[in-house]
């Protein structure tokens, strides 16, 4: 029997598993942090997969989901925010040349959206949307049955599009990206400003509170808290309407811990997008849903990834 | 030998042509008028049809390009602004019902985009971008290799994106779209509203001017044809900023009239593209270029699909 090992790498943890060669249920697997000490992130992860190695399968595959900007063609994070020593980065070649096996390589946020539509929310679907809201806001789409890379790797960025061109700064630098108005951290730097003009709330004692403290004190109906969650779901649902327009998918996948904020969020959202999409057929055989992998949706990507090797 | 005929349905003019099994010059076209008398226009598409058959070459398949949006896979324009009795016409079946050889119906700007790409300013590329910029402003992408269709085939309305949620009202009643602001009937409109308000300029003795009579203007210097030219190639570059982060293409063509403007419009355009964009690697091996095949571009995309029936 074969195994394909996969390879999840965040700004916080990295984490490994080893699967069968069918089936999505791990033989075993381990998360590490992504810093300790001064070990170089790349070694960490070499480490863990060698620790993980199946002594008795042959591993046919390893496939990684990363933070990019990165060229899953060539194999190399161009840059990665949260890992600031990774520049022009070649971590296919790095691991393969450690173990041998073939290796892929994968944008986090695509690959989340691979592994739901392959054994996720998206099953049966072949033109998808998948779209993680979280501190930011990442990307993957699904065109007539195949990931949508661009000539480098670099497509799919579906947080950074511009709704306000004179709007908030978005973590890229630029101004009114959806992810600026509607990640967490949109929602978070929305109440700061408002507590910062004196806008009565029960969130008032923290100044910089955050995008779990907001929905928490929506969910007991402090009004800026609501309005903020209001203001993110409007936006975000002007967003999809775009989205729907550009590729008319037949599902809309939303994840990340923001995604879990209930109807604070999605009821205004689900409002502005039908109030802004162009024209009814955008919304026939449309469905809009909740992720169901969790953060398990990079890893089984990069695994459906690798079994494709 | 066989033959195709790619037809071409506008608001204005039906064109229908004969090609041969290989190159794009046609054997035979001509070109009417859509409306005339009271014959329907999918009746007077039949009877041009008709006319041009060729008596000695078998007819391999007919390729027909017209308004949508449309539904490439059923064969059935679902609402044509500019031919307002086509609503879920069945063209596709219509024509084949009364020629029996094989029909492809396309979204016209789509066409004009694998036309562009397969024989005229994209060739070779795999991921390109075509705008087409005129009273309105029609998309078409290819990613991979393939033409974006979506579910049914009513993706890539690259007009239709919001830049300005609060903008002037697009043609098709939605705010701030880049259709708004950036076509011929954005600039038009803006300068209309600037007159209202007493702006002075030599264009004041018609309170109405054309996109053409604007950019004219702003060649010999009027300082508002100038400014209109300017926030539309503005807004432009900022959408075709989105565009790069959500496509990663290698390259955008620009067609239709307004592309026609000259530095006026791609100056501005091109700075706020740089401005705007998420980070260099977009603009690694870029080409942003003219298009190249006029306004044969939807014909010989019609062409182009009739070639692979």
């Amino acid at each position: 029997m074969g195994a394909y090992i996969a390879v999840d790498v965040g700004g916080t943890q990295i984490r490994v598993a080893v699967f069968p060669q069918e089936g999505i249920e791990p033989l075993r697997q381990k998360k590490i942090l992504t810093f300790h000490k001064n070990d170089a992130p790349e070694l960490r992860i070499i480490d863990l997969i060698a620790e993980l190695w199946p002594a008795n399968e042959k591993v046919l595959g390893i496939g990684v989901a990363a933070p990019g900007p990165l060229d899953p063609k060539a194999g190399v994070i161009v840059m990665a925010p949260n890992i600031p020593a990774w520049t022009n980065l070649p971590l296919r070649e790095l691991i393969h040349q450690r173990f041998g096996a073939p290796v892929t390589l994968g944008n986090d946020a695509n690959l989340a959206a691979v592994g739901e539509w392959k054994f996720g929310a998206g099953r049966g679907h072949e033109n998808l949307i998948y779209l993680t809201i979280s501190t930011g806001i990442g990307g993957g789409v699904i065109c007539d049955g195949r990931l949508l890379l661009g000539q480098s790797g670099f497509a799919a960025e579906l947080g950074h599009v511009t709704l306000l061109p004179d709007g908030p700064l978005c973590s890229c630098g630029q101004p009114g990206h959806l992810e600026a108005i509607s990640s967490g951290t949109g929602i978070a730097n929305f109440v700061t400003a408002e507590l910062a003009k004196g806008v009565p709330s029960s969130l008032a004692p923290d100044p910089y509170p955050s995008a779990r403290d907001i929905t928490l004190a929506a969910q007991k109906g402090d009004a800026l808290a609501m309005a903020a969650l209001n203001r993110a779901g409007k936006y975000l649902g002007l967003g999809l309407a775009n989205f729907l327009q550009i590729f008319n998918p037949s599902i809309i996948i939303l994840g990340g811990g923001v995604s879990q904020s209930g109807d604070l969020l999605l009821k205004p959202m689900k409002a502005s997008l039908n109030e802004r999409v162009m024209g009814p057929e955008y919304l026939t055989n449309l469905t809009i849903t909740l992720a169901q992998l969790g953060d398990m949706a990079g890893l089984l990507g990069a695994l459906a990834l690798a079994r494709e090797l």
